[in-house]
């Protein structure tokens, strides 16, 4: 095998990066920190965008776009949202190149061409759209406005990695405006139920959904929902946030609306976002040391047919009319006609990648009416009758897929240990997998900072499903009343 | 009405802005020469876009997604290119803002995070995929590359205008890389055919198929194919364009291949984009003084249903089948609900979006077992039995799409004229709607100039259906081959 994988329990960071750029996913750029989704990589993006723009769309969403610059004077004028985004944002100071007279052929920055107010590249957008609101709203007539945006942004972070944490990014944000502050809770409360419906059901990735402590909100929200999902070393992947803004944003740009009885009042806001991250959780929620591992539901192809040894006539009627008849019933099928390489590689190579299933023809096979058919997720093999093989994978995917997610969930099950005191909080952590903890505190910051520092692990979230329970907090013995999850996180 | 469009005879240019905005299709921003894309205008993009990528995708290509920045060096590698771009750039300087300790709450470009390269915001991709097909090419095995990406893309134009030219726009981008020369002329003369047929199929809108003249090329490439548009006041629109762009960028950026000879070769590449610019086309190809007019095969919603003169029960009853039926067809459907709206402000304001069929339905045409159907594009009206609306609803979408075609052609070939003379030339020229001229040309580059100095007209193309004919150039009357097309263009 050309394209060696390292084994998880070797160094899981290479093994991620291993599949990332090994099943051509994604690779680094000459751009710092930004990455190239090569064809494969995005194939899976448009399959996870279209069901998620899908999504959006039956709960009353609609599409448009803002433009990707933000005149520092709106970026700042929020100020706590300013704040959290202020040291990692890419500026424009200039507008033009002129010809370097030092340098024949080459170019430089002209220095005339410098910007009267510099331009910030959105790193997420409330301040270009609440101002852009502020004339699309003037009357409860105008409300709500449920506007989604599928864009990039630009994160100037200092230490990237494909998919997870780069530069720059593709994403969804929603921006919301409401009346009434009940309404725009409701609607950041269904988002996060949305992401997490898109998560478990077709990224068979399963997520607890709470609410971020204050200290880890949103900059300039007043709530953030979140959706955690707990990877394979026990780390846990924020997977996708939705925010009640609450009127902060309407302050901040002014967005008023006069209300039946005639009133002014501010409007009320929410935002939600995910982004090309997903595919980082996905890879690391179900891959294993032979490659990436697909849910069927976004695996760009479900289903790979291969000849043994090679085509031929007789094997390529038959895959021919398989193909047809699998994409009849709407599956995803590749015939893999290469004649270069030997059965025994492609399995690999197709493993590698995460095609769900993978059909074997040979002659002799074929002589006894029979095919192999193999999954990715348990790598069982079956031979099976030629006749009915279409209703057969059709059920092997739907299979797979609740497979995949049952199995992340009993990891995640497995991986969710409830402490009470801070010495077995700390020998959690201490495991190679540590996954998530389940333990009292006593909702204040300072406890919060003060496990961070000696721990490196941070409240992902208070669960909403969260029983009230009297307790002590595991650090800090003042009393609690309820658990929330903290984990070390990415 | 509150909603008053200007007379295209009045003032053409404030026709079409009064369009765009009025129909809720862009705004602009409150960043210079950035647009606000509304959701209305973005459904309709969305629409377009989804059919070339369909277009893209059976003809072999697949997405992927490159980074929005350029570093420097790399931009200026191919310098033809780089030199075009140059002078409409926004630059990266600085990663970074800081408090500004002058204006207590407001932030300042923080001048320790310059960035030791500047960074150009792409306002197109060829340099950085060039850069990374370098490593992704290198046997005769990698080929051909067939990639398209759907991006954002910034040119720091002067004089912008909605949808037309503005500083940040939508696009497609295909860069693919091949073989031999013909592969990759074969390529670029394939895209055109694409982009003619989505303009004439999809957008109604007749378009001339040609090369451009050298210095109408774009910058670093051998030949340009363009697919130019006539508007209704006469002048041109460059709608699409495919570029060969030779070994220019391979040279740049060092791209060899392994032919099958083991010999290095450098790669051959093409190039093509359409953008928004598509929607500002189809506006003008179609629209008139009562507002929008779409193409049934484009439009976000084809039939607007209206009770009359309110809703009600037995109405909606009959509003809510028909929608099932019509939507059965695969036909976009709005039941417009709003009691507080008259139904002819109704008519106006769903005139003013251009939705193609209007379905009124009334208590006493109930009665009668009809209904009335108003089409946009000619405004007849016809009173219809009740029981087959469906399929007369479905057949007049088809007329009308053909009908807005046949009225553009027509158009175009009254507003196109061959010319032997320059005083002739010149006097199509000052004509309110001067269209498309043919005449010869002696080929160049300083006739070119100079009749575009004297009359701002320029060579849209010299179309690939020009027959091998004997003059004498309009302007120099030197000797001539073949007639080429000179308009004003937008």
């Amino acid at each position: 095998m050309a394209k060696e994988i390292t084994n998880r329990s070797d160094d899981y960071s290479q093994w991620y990066i291993d599949i990332v750029k090994k099943a051509n996913l994604a690779d680094n750029s000459a751009v710092r920190g930004c990455m190239v989704i090569k064809p494969y990589g995005y194939a899976l993006w448009e399959n996870m965008r279209d069901q998620l723009d899908k999504m959006f769309k039956a709960t009353g969403h609609v599409n448009a776009y803002f433009p990707l610059f933000v005149p520092k004077s709106l970026f700042e004028a929020e100020e706590k949202n300013a704040e959290g985004f202020a040291k990692e944002c890419a500026i424009v100071t200039h507008y033009r190149l002129k010809n370097d007279p030092e340098r024949p052929g080459k170019l430089m920055v002209d220095p005339d061409a410098k910007l009267e107010e510099e331009l910030i590249v959105r790193p997420t957008s409330e301040a270009i759209i609440w101002n852009t609101y502020r004339d699309w709203i003037n009357s409860y007539r105008d409300l709500p406005l449920l506007i989604n945006q599928w864009a990039n942004v630009v994160r100037w972070e200092m230490r990237t990695r494909l998919f997870l944490r780069t530069a720059e990014f593709l994403w969804q944000e929603g921006h919301t405006a409401h009346a009434t502050k009940e309404e725009a809770l409701t609607e950041a409360q269904l988002m996060q139920k949305v992401y997490a419906e898109f998560a478990e059901e077709y990224m068979a990735m399963p997520v607890v959904q709470g609410t971020k402590s204050e200290s880890e909100r949103f900059a300039g929200a007043d709530e953030t929902y979140t959706i955690e999902a707990l990877m394979q070393d026990g780390k846990a992947l924020q997977a996708g946030t939705s925010h009640f803004l609450g009127q902060n944003f309407a302050k901040a740009f002014e967005v008023k609306f006069l209300n039946e009885n005639n009133q002014q009042e501010y409007v009320w806001a929410t935002s939600w976002g995910v982004s090309t991250r997903l595919i980082g959780g996905l890879i690391m929620t179900h891959s294993d040391d032979q490659g990436l591992v697909l849910p069927p539901r976004l695996a760009p192809v479900q289903v790979v047919i291969i000849p043994i040894p090679k085509p031929d006539p007789e094997i390529d009627a038959v895959a021919t009319q398989m193909m047809r008849d699998l994409e009849a019933q709407g599956i995803r099928v590749q015939y893999d006609t290469d004649d270069k390489k030997r059965p025994g590689f492609k399995f690999a190579e197709h493993e590698l990648r995460g095609i769900p299933v993978r059909i074997a023809i040979g002659k002799r096979d074929l002589e006894n009416g029979v095919v192999e058919i193999a999954r990715r997720d348990t790598k069982e093999k079956t031979t099976h009758p030629l006749p009915d093989t279409v209703p057969y994978v059709a059920q092997l995917l739907v299979d797979i897929q609740q497979n995949l997610f049952d199995r992340a969930l009993k990891f995640r099950e497995e991986k969710t240990t409830s402490v009470d005191t801070f010495e077995a909080f700390q020998a959690i952590l201490d495991q190679d997998i540590p996954g998530f903890i389940s333990a009292h505190w006593d909702g204040t910051a300072e406890t919060e900072q003060k496990i961070k520092e000696l721990t490196k692990a941070t409240i992902r979230c208070i669960p909403n499903d969260a029983p009230e329970e009297a307790g002590v907090c595991v650090y800090s013995g003042q009393p609690s009343t309820r658990r929330v999850l903290f984990a070390k996180a990415y």
